[in-house]
């Protein structure tokens, strides 16, 4: 083949060969970079992020390349220098997990040879493997099920989207009305609203789950009509898994079916001890699942589990160009109806590497990792007399909690500073924590602090100077509202740049 | 931090280590696996690269894990050596590209350290590098409006769905009628279905584009109302460029609003000598472009630029635990709006480290080149007795022939044999062609061979041993088609396993 044009491709014999050097390149400014961001996130808050990474990066298209090279060590100094990176124990803010070194290995060998999932003389051996992976996820989600299956997808929405777009073609020309909890993804709300659907009615919670006597007087007031029911297994806000048998039952009584969103908790099936939580799962008709949250993979590692594959007939599709009857018929495997998008990548690749490197034994080990974890951090904070848990139970690995200076002020200026700690160890670049609005004790909604732990590693003891970070933070944030109070009732606002040095 | 359970991580400082020795891993074998191919895909077809996959890949999810460096080494073999490669040169039957190694290499920092792109605090710095590069994507599509924007998806597909649904939703109740070629691509009548939109008008087309004369009549048999005509630049069928200007004026005059998929031809704009068959592209309120296409990148890659930046209001979301009114106001940027998906891929790294390395210049040069080769290859098909290329001009960089051997059969047995040259080639291993029905000078349609001419560094000279094997597998499979009609003749139809050994 030509040399051509000194623009090196990553694919062929010669690929792994421009890569080495290339990836050399990549590996050695990740770890510069992670030195000199030292932490969780970076210092400065966006603006100098803003103004760091433009200077690294800006143009993005000039008229004259700067080579590989260069351009590597720019960008991804840029990027890395700019993570928040949830292999520093201290990133817990989201269900945003630190990846496995094995999982974006297996990238690497993915983004090289590029087989895209739409057609067999695109990925012959991936479709492979993609199908195998599939099989493999939908026993686990419904194992005794005939014919189970499941798709890939881009994620948590995509999976949601996919699902209501099933319910309301097997209903179809309906229309399909959805019911869902006050806990449930917006993905829900969103997906209903691509597909033309009514607005989802909304169940009222009790402590962060569907109360299922809310639940039966929903579907009693809706008087019949095809009704998919959204239960949630791991709450984004709060990790808490909905009463699932009690769903499925009521969901059955009035005929309507029933989709779980599992992005976030679907992984306890791989513990023997922690399965037991998602009791009721395979009663679902489908199942959402997210790799990339409690699996350790890169974005993006969706699934989408059904029942019966027989389910998933309405993303059959002809386009002559990938399935021609004759081809089909010749034996070329028809890979169209396995997604709602068409080029895909082989996302299911690093998935396989992952299952099979560590085993159902292994991942399981670091699911309850984090379970653990997640307990103790809990405990850690049960013993602080400065901070204080959301009452009740932790949700998979998800804790709540408030700093107690919070509660002596008024509501809205207690719930302020909870927002302002975590700004400000984001914008010191300190910690990177969530927040979440939940039901305390009394039953008022409150403003948390939120610690998603998906770290398959640290351990609480390395979780525990967020606890003082959060203190010292809180502590200082408090004494400025009442400053601000103060100052507010003397007729003077402060500046709102002296809120944290009072 | 503990050391903990054996399953090593991507990230943080001690990231970059572990992945330097799985890397290593994943690279050796993608090198040996594409010696050990040896062509661009495995012979054998479908059922040979099974067994052979699944021998290396499953159990996919054992009890026990066999370590990361076995399941590296296994299953990067399986799909390296049942890959179609598209960075060999007689890989062309799709709009699959060959990845540069410098996008690949990009990947592996955006899979070790995760950002995902739906808040700020999950991807501080890729969210600046994702700005830069749609504000450039955005430039480069409507360089004359005030507030071009631009999107990342996740391929074309994606971006006529959010194309169509921002259509609906501006002109809500409507209904929206959508009006395209016959030449579009599927993913234009699957958004309609999936957003609960009347099924599209379809244009007629003349030579594999629209027909002004015939969208000009569809428009008017509308009678008023909201319309969205969608054109194509680059069809995945001929690589033809729909008559823009002219279709922009159409659509003006009936109060028509214009998205153009220019997933393919897109690039175009790069090349200050090819962007003038874009001309009209600018007028459309919407353009989707695919940069994992004429854009070397893995996948995925896609972008929808829109003309003015209000445009995408309809996808603004607001979730507490992403973008809650108090952070944002307090400046944390808002990235929640940018896409239909929630947690996504930092895609814009590899694509912004691609423009820098290369430059607007460099870029234009992989693009010129191919659209060169293109022509040389068809000037080598009509200088070939036994071939025959599609009259008309080519399309971008995608080639239609026949041998000559299938027009002297029937039309049916004529496009069969076409089929199964193309399934011969496939089961080898030796060429991955693609296939097409369309237009032939007589006004009839009949199905092509299509080699889609992505190699950004392939000369025509490289290609030339495919028009080789196409003639040979063509005058075997035309024998098979005479002997088998003779066969039927007498009476018997000879066994289909014989077809290709008569």
């Amino acid at each position: 083949m030509s040399a051509g044009t000194g623009a090196p491709l990553a694919g062929g014999v010669h690929g792994p060969g421009h890569l080495r050097a290339l990836t050399a390149v990549v590996l050695d400014t990740l770890e510069s970079a992670a030195r000199a961001r030292g932490g969780p996130l970076p210092a400065g808050g966006p603006d100098e992020v803003a103004r760091r990474t433009t200077a690294l990066a800006a143009p993005v298209l000039p008229e004259e390349g700067i080579g590989a090279e260069a351009a590597l060590v720019d960008l991804v100094r840029a990027v890395a220098e700019g993570a928040a990176d949830p292999a520093d124990p201290a990133c817990v803010a989201h269900l945003h997990c630190p990846p496995l070194a094995v999982a974006a290995a297996a990238e690497l060998a993915g983004a090289a040879l590029n087989p895209s999932m739409d057609s067999w003389d695109q990925a012959p051996a991936a479709g492979v493997i993609e199908e195998l992976t599939t099989a493999a996820l939908a026993r686990l989600v419904h194992p005794e099920a005939p014919a189970p299956d499941a798709l890939i997808t881009s994620g948590g929405t995509e999976s949601n989207l996919v699902a209501l777009l099933l319910a309301r073609e097997r209903v179809a020309p309906g229309p399909l009305r959805v019911v869902t909890g006050a806990n449930a993804h917006h993905s829900v709300h969103r997906a209903a609203w691509m597909l033309g659907l009514p607005a989802p009615a909304v169940v009222a919670c009790h402590d962060g789950r569907i109360d299922p006597a809310a639940l039966d007087r929903t579907l009693a007031g809706l008087g019949g009509g095809p009704v998919l029911v959204v239960a949630t297994a791991g709450t984004t806000d709060e990790g808490r898994i909905d009463p699932l048998p009690e769903i499925a039952r009521i969901a059955e009584r009035y005929g309507a079916e029933l989709h779980v969103d599992a992005a976030y908790g679907g992984p306890l099936l791989f513990s023997e001890r922690l399965a037991p939580r998602l009791a009721g799962l395979d009663r679902a008709v489908s199942v959402t699942l997210d790799l990339h949250k409690l699996g350790w993979q890169p974005v993006a590692a969706g699934v989408l589990a059904v029942a019966d594959t027989a389910l998933l007939a309405p993303l059959s599709l002809r386009a002559d160009y990938l399935n021609a009857d004759d081809d089909t018929e010749a034996g070329l495997p028809d890979l169209l109806g396995r997604s709602v998008r068409t080029t895909r990548r082989p996302d299911a690749l690093k998935v396989a590497v992952t299952f099979r490197a560590l085993g159902r034994r292994g991942l399981s080990e670091l699911v309850e990792h984090c379970v653990r974890t997640a307990e103790e951090f809990g405990r850690a904070v049960d013993a602080r007399p400065a901070l204080r848990r959301r009452p009740g139970a932790i949700g998979i690995s998800t804790v709540l909690f408030r700093p107690v200076v919070a509660d002596a002020l008024e509501a809205e200026a207690g719930d302020a500073v909870i927002a302002e700690v975590r700004r400000t160890l984001l914008m010191d670049g300190r910690a990177v924590l969530g927040r979440a609005v939940a039901e305390d004790g009394d039953g008022r909604h409150r403003l948390w602090l939120k610690a998603t732990l998906l770290h398959p590693a640290a351990a609480s003891a390395d979780l525990l100077p967020l606890l003082d970070l959060v203190t010292e933070a809180a502590d200082r944030a408090a004494a400025a509202e009442v400053g601000d109070s103060r100052s507010a009732a003397g007729g003077a606002g402060a500046p709102a740049t002296e809120r944290l040095s009072p």
